[in-house]
């Protein structure tokens, strides 16, 4: 079951920029940064607010550390913005399985690692009236719905 | 203040098919329905998740209720997908004017009626990485930080 809006997840072309900007107009810190190789993107986690699954709510910005990455191709057609959404969830295994199951297309046989050893998949955007949306379970969740944050 | 991701607006050809399409796919169900005259558009709100400063996060799905209206010319050149994402405040009015006075674009001189009888200003994209900024202050907040929800 997904129970909260995870993160935003906004690409841009440099990411000390950005992150500056969210710092000076809002006030908005850098709560986790690192570069995740397979998705081909240095990021930076800012954290927005708590929700009230145990969870919270974070700002994730972008930047392509290749050309080709899947973030890289899009910067390069759209330009900055908005460029998926992410819904948490406890398990992400049994509900991507679940929404498969609807026809959705799912984007990974099995969920991958994103922000903070959490564990992600995402589901075609043509499926999902133009949003490319991301199912997160974070790092010490577990199906039972208990989480550890 | 800016204390939560309040909502992520999201446009759409046909709210009727969308609702339908986030209440089989996730199980979300419709909190509220308007039409808002002056944005031009029909609306839902699903709620997501409470948020720890007291209020709660939404997905806000938008058709438009004539072409000239924003999100008809948006939806027009971009096809479905994120419109623009909206932080909550507890002083629309104070956040708008602070964040002027650091050269960012507001795009209102006041406030307008936004969702559920709340006040709502706008940021302009190209002043913010590419991202239509909506900052919100729910009804029944107050500048003092209190929240009625």
């Amino acid at each position: 079951m997904l129970t909260r809006i995870d993160h935003i997840g906004i690409a841009c072309f440099d990411l000390d920029t950005t992150v500056e900007f969210y710092r000076a107009t809002y006030g908005f810190e850098v709560f986790h940064t690192e570069v995740n190789e397979e998705q081909g993107v240095r990021e930076a986690m800012l954290r927005i607010n708590g929700t009230d699954d145990g969870g919270a709510s974070y700002l994730q910005l972008l930047e392509p550390v290749r050309e080709d990455s899947p973030v890289g191709k899009w910067l390069a057609k759209n330009g900055e913005g908005v460029h998926h959404i992410a819904f948490g969830t406890a398990d992400v295994d049994g509900d991507a399985d679940a929404i498969r199951d609807k026809g959705v297309r799912v984007l990974y046989d099995e969920p991958r690692t994103g922000s903070m050893g959490s564990r992600i998949t995402f589901l075609h955007p043509k499926d999902c009236h133009g949003v490319l949306t991301e199912l997160v379970t974070a790092a010490g969740s577990s199906p039972d719905g208990s989480a550890e944050h």
